[in-house]
């Protein structure tokens, strides 16, 4: 490949950040990596912007700012007419059928572009079908940025350990919940008050069902033992408790123990979990605030443990882009 | 490349255990990565071993074994005569001329043969000598092993982190020093004392000196820093005092403080350092007993953490098979 064409879809807080470091780093991913590029197209909610001969990125952002779209008037070619080599699909995670998600990934493998998403729910309700779909075609499909934000897990078991059998996997895979925890157990306050105070911190979503009934961590634990340990399981098969239920009575009665309670999500081949389990204060896995950590099992590096940011706008495009250029490596 | 020609220079704990694991996991590392190999040579301190048809790996490691040594009567080649691609070079640290390990590594480097290596004498020592001839003779040099055993700090910032400017490094890098400040904060014991019960467990070598005045760590904080910072350093030019004067008594007052001491080793671009210093407990880098830990900081991913044994045969073994699994992804 000389040069590596690329669409995105989703042009959220994380597709703009993409887009926004893409450009920024251009030359220092030449230099260090040979890597060239083009944003031939980006797609939001509202429409599409399309060159063949790659978008200003600076002039797509302000105008994305100043609009609240990219979409462009009298673009000649729609989306699916643009010739392109790679697809970021940044679309906003639906646990109900994957979409537009699953279409778009499925779309780009099925043409034999590859394909980096940071979108959980595609992975979480079809692995199968997107792992054969990829393979099928000879597409590559990575998705570090769909568990764990910053921390490299996925590249972690695939390369770094890459000797190892990795027979099980636990962490703390949700930073909003992991700050709720922290905070009550902290400040002996009940589940509520410090539920509104991350939501006005912006650490919590005004809807906070996603992440406080484990949906998230449970979404991140199935994407991992698939991709990782093999285990062919979807969303559906996981046994899921939340926070919800933690009271500062039952964080006291850790606290007296030396230890305090963290949701975990834990899995090996046969079984995936998540739920509230209490840990020893000194233990790897005791992280505080929105800080994630994993813990991998192997055969002959034992535990090895990463801990990292778990989401924002620069930590999950440092995942997308750090699979960019793997891709780009593996492609050149 | 059809089949990846092994040589291992160096047949002590890591290289046996490095063959030992290559041959278990043959078919697998075959399955999975379509990895091919042929071990044509050992070389341990009295004399070698070679076929170019593939050494017999157990039958090898048995009479190691049973004799002490490989050397097998009537070798019709010499080991500079052996057809290889691939150097294993785990002969043991010596920082006063690196040798044999840099000779060996440069011999093999010159004739646009990879290495791998786990010495730490000869990067920390020549890295830029290293460095050019490998890039000069289009070789590949890798030595994820020579830094905190299992955890894979180099690939981590080379790979996972690849979007990313890495800007310092600072970990806990030596297994022996952390068990014995662990065990004297923990047991109010004093230095002497808990370096002896080391000792006994096979922790600490009977000539402690290496590890506990700082020197192995600091070596490594040389190889991390040329490698990831591109500090272009040479262990002469690091700061080093080690952990041989901390008293119980400081510990006690770092223990008052809810602190603890580490042996850290700290690195920019401009300086590199091995001091005690005083760490919270509930910081991340407060790991305690043989573990290693370094955090990498980053422009995008924030602070990336990685944590796991610093030391070990198996441990190592995992960093230096997982380097020859990447060497044959990119040679294929």
């Amino acid at each position: 490949m000389n040069e590596m064409k690329i669409l995105i879809r989703g042009f959220g807080t994380v597709g703009q950040e993409v887009a926004r470091v893409l450009d920024k780093k251009r030359n220092v991913f030449k230099d260090k990596f040979g890597l060239k590029f083009d944003l031939v197209g980006v797609e939001d909610s509202k429409g599409s912007a399309l060159s063949e001969d790659g978008l200003n990125i600076e002039r797509l952002l302000s105008t994305k700012k100043k609009t609240g779209s990219i979409k462009e008037k009298g673009d000649k070619l729609g989306i699916n007419e643009i010739n392109y080599d790679l697809l970021i699909e940044c679309t906003p995670t639906n646990i109900k059928d994957g979409e537009p998600g699953l279409s778009n990934i499925l779309n780009a493998l099925k043409d034999g572009n590859d394909v980096i998403t940071s979108n959980k729910g595609p992975l979480a309700l079809k692995w199968n079908k997107l792992a054969k779909t990829a393979e099928k075609n000879n597409a590559k499909l990575k998705f570090e940025a769909t568990v764990g934000g910053a921390i490299p897990i996925i590249n972690l078991a695939e390369n770094s350990l890459a000797s190892n059998k990795i027979s099980s996997i636990i962490g703390i895979l949700n930073g909003t919940c992991n700050y709720i925890l922290t905070r009550m157990a902290a400040e002996s306050l009940p589940y509520e008050h410090v539920l509104n105070e991350a939501q006005d911190l912006g650490i919590a979503e005004s809807d906070p069902t996603y992440d406080v009934e484990g949906i998230d961590t449970a979404l991140k634990m199935v994407i991992i033992a698939n991709s990782i340990l093999g285990a062919e399981a979807s969303y559906q098969d996981v046994d899921i408790k939340g926070i919800k239920e933690i009271t500062t009575e039952s964080l006291e009665l850790a606290e007296e123990k030396n230890k305090t309670i963290k949701l975990l999500g834990k899995a090996d081949k046969e079984k995936i979990e998540v739920e509230p389990r209490m840990v020893p204060k000194d233990h790897p896995l005791s992280v505080g605030g929105t800080l994630n950590i994993a813990t991998l099992e192997t055969d002959l590096a034992g535990e090895i443990t990463v801990t990292g940011k778990g989401a924002g706008a620069s930590e999950t495009a440092s995942s997308v882009i750090s699979d960019l250029i793997e891709i780009w490596k593996e492609r050149n």
